[in-house]
């Protein structure tokens, strides 16, 4: 492990630097600093490994650098710099506090970032981005896109990536309407997974579906009243699945401005699903169909 | 609706009967007093409609009784107490604060009731009682069993009652070491779901798949190593879904004396699926067996 001359080490939980790491929880300082943190040892190695130009820079414990020698590795390979430091730099780098904080009710949320730390660089929210992510979609074989459309909730955001990279999904787009998937609720939540799919923020809700159809992409919503069955309907190749707001769902004209609506069936007294519930069920229906027509 | 007259209107969020409310966020408190509380009107819809012998006492706003006037209704045909009370006092009943708290980080979560909150008689965990409830499901017909094993979120335990509801299971059983679904984390993410089907507390694992097998259910669990894969494994029409911990998954054990073990099948580079996320996938696939073979 190589410390960079040009830093002095961090030694005080209170210095300007912990302090700059600690603000990323906040979005504002998060676009002011053009940087995000991704906390723990499983999530920064699926950054070094599948996203290694967004790193900036590895913090890392003895401890943890013994316990997983590939992270100063992979670091370098990367070309950023290693810095080692105390438990405690970490621990108070990761405290969430004022009203920007991610944690629920805005007190210090305790979470243990388990001796690795990485600084990244935020990708910028792009409205344009989506639209050409989705034009850079393979062509000629099945694709699965998500979007999600107004999710508030981080941790929910950040679940709904890692549920769609297990399912194989091609492309993540978040309309400008739903929570950042850099927060670093987000990122925990995605468990690695933001790394390993392309995911773009910032897109326009009205350019989107005019671009799946341009792409021979049916966007499909779930509707609790849309007279077609998930498990019977015919669902097409290459779909994208818009998924909606926690409290309400999609809106109406979304629903109805998409080519196709299913209804997932519930067959208990659930009046209805959470929305990371009914995306897993799509997206595994999906994969299902995949996988039994190869 | 009625004002019973034998006790005097709460008008001070400090008073003793806010307090003993306010304390039912710990499981030592849940315990002592036998009482549980439910947050909000669906999920006291819930428990009014489908297991009114568990209801004690209705706490309302004037404001949601206009808004659901089913409510006091059902309350008085469950034979229970109804008090009108303000919305501050409410407040004050679900402020969770103290070290058994259910809020991530032991300080006060904010949560709002929406004027509405019924208290409940605790239904006491029970060992016997899980062997009893497996033995009571109908031995004629497709059955679904959900095992919560060391799941230690309470909002975990919530959700996984939903999705088990939303997917047709006939019984939901919490081995002694998972969390307790009264927490009111738990009951609010059960959205109603903890009244709508049987859910029994405080089982030993080492009597539920003998229980399982004495009722011809066949016990399955996920494993990332299991050979079989879930969309194309022949399952059994009586099946228990056993789901483990969320940080570690199901012992080695309890996956080898399952007689099924299944693998979800992961597209992408996600290295694993949480607890939740898993449970949908099983329990969705269980269900569209279930309505293809109707």
């Amino acid at each position: 492990m190589t410390e960079r001359p040009d830093q002095p080490p961090i030694t005080s939980p209170r210095s300007e630097r912990v302090r700059t790491v600690a603000a990323l929880a906040g979005r504002s300082a998060r676009r002011k600093q053009h940087r995000f943190r991704i906390e723990g040892p499983q999530a920064v190695r699926s950054l070094l490994t599948h996203r290694p130009e967004l790193a900036l820079e590895l913090l890392i414990t003895a401890r943890a650098a013994t316990d997983h020698p590939d992270l100063p590795d992979l670091a370098a390979a990367a070309g950023i710099a290693v810095h080692e430091v105390e438990d405690r730099i970490l621990r108070a780098m990761v405290r969430e506090t004022g009203p920007e904080s991610d944690a629920p009710d805005g007190t210090g949320a305790l979470v243990s970032p388990q001796g690795v730390l990485a600084v990244g660089s935020l990708p910028a929210p792009d409205a344009a981005g989506a639209v050409t992510a989705i034009g850079d979609l393979p062509s000629n074989r099945p694709v699965t896109v998500v979007v999600l459309h107004e999710v508030r909730d981080p941790g929910n955001v950040g679940t709904l990536i890692r549920t769609a990279d297990a399912a194989g999904a091609d492309l993540v787009v978040l309309t400008r309407t739903s929570a950042d998937p850099y927060a670093p609720k987000a990122v925990r939540a995605s468990a690695g997974s933001l790394f390993h799919l392309p995911v773009i923020t910032g897109a326009e809700s009205a350019e989107l579906l005019p671009a799946l159809a341009a792409s021979d992409i049916t966007a499909a919503a779930t509707s609790g009243y849309a007279p077609t069955e998930l498990f019977t309907a015919d669902l097409p190749e290459r779909i994208a699945w818009i998924l909606g707001n926690e409290a309400h769902g999609l809106d109406e004209d979304v629903v109805a401005a998409a080519p196709l609506a299913v209804r997932i069936p519930l067959a208990g007294h659930a009046e209805s699903l959470n929305v990371h519930t009914a995306a897993t069920v799509c997206l595994f229906e999906t994969l299902r169909r995949r996988r039994a027509r190869a």
